[in-house]
């Protein structure tokens, strides 16, 4: 299983607006990749190790596919327009992780 | 449900024993934290989002917890057991993520 992660870094200055990516972006992205998708998840970010401290990432999406052939015949058609989305919602630059399930 | 994450960047002289961590470490995390481990998962990383490029983090490990709380009170007292671990499989420091799971 391949599993594609969009983590959005926080820090000064960045906004991310969790309404409008849970109501319109995902629910988006979920209706243009259609079935290649087999599960997605989004967390809030709360903290990091040491108490009181912040998280690395303020918002992170993922996505799963079967395979990465899966992942890039899906995702390639539709990538303009889901990258066009992004300023709608936020303006940190996110890090892309692609990675394979291991356990 | 919180997601507790540790993410292992990747880059130039960083090692990680994939082998020590998947059949010791997280076996060992397991046996530590017991039944407030509501899930766990693991990750290889592949790529980025341009074709070729490195993935962020080498590896990434994920834990749930029913709740902050559940967390804390399970991987306190087991903490330093758990960090003294890490340098049995890797030199890196991990970036850690604690997430409220919204979708």
């Amino acid at each position: 299983m391949i599993k594609v992660s969009v983590m959005y870094p926080g820090g000064e200055g960045k906004i991310f607006d969790m309404d409008y990516y849970t109501q319109r972006h995902v629910p988006m992205v979920g209706a243009l990749l259609g079935d290649s998708v087999k599960g997605a998840s989004v967390e809030k970010g709360l903290g990091s190790a040491a108490p009181g401290s912040t998280a690395p990432f303020t918002t992170c999406g993922h996505l799963y596919f079967e395979s990465m052939e899966a992942f890039q015949n899906s995702f390639g058609p539709n990538s303009g327009q889901i990258m066009a989305d992004i300023p709608n919602f936020t303006n940190i630059e996110p890090v892309v992780q692609i990675a394979e399930v291991v356990i």
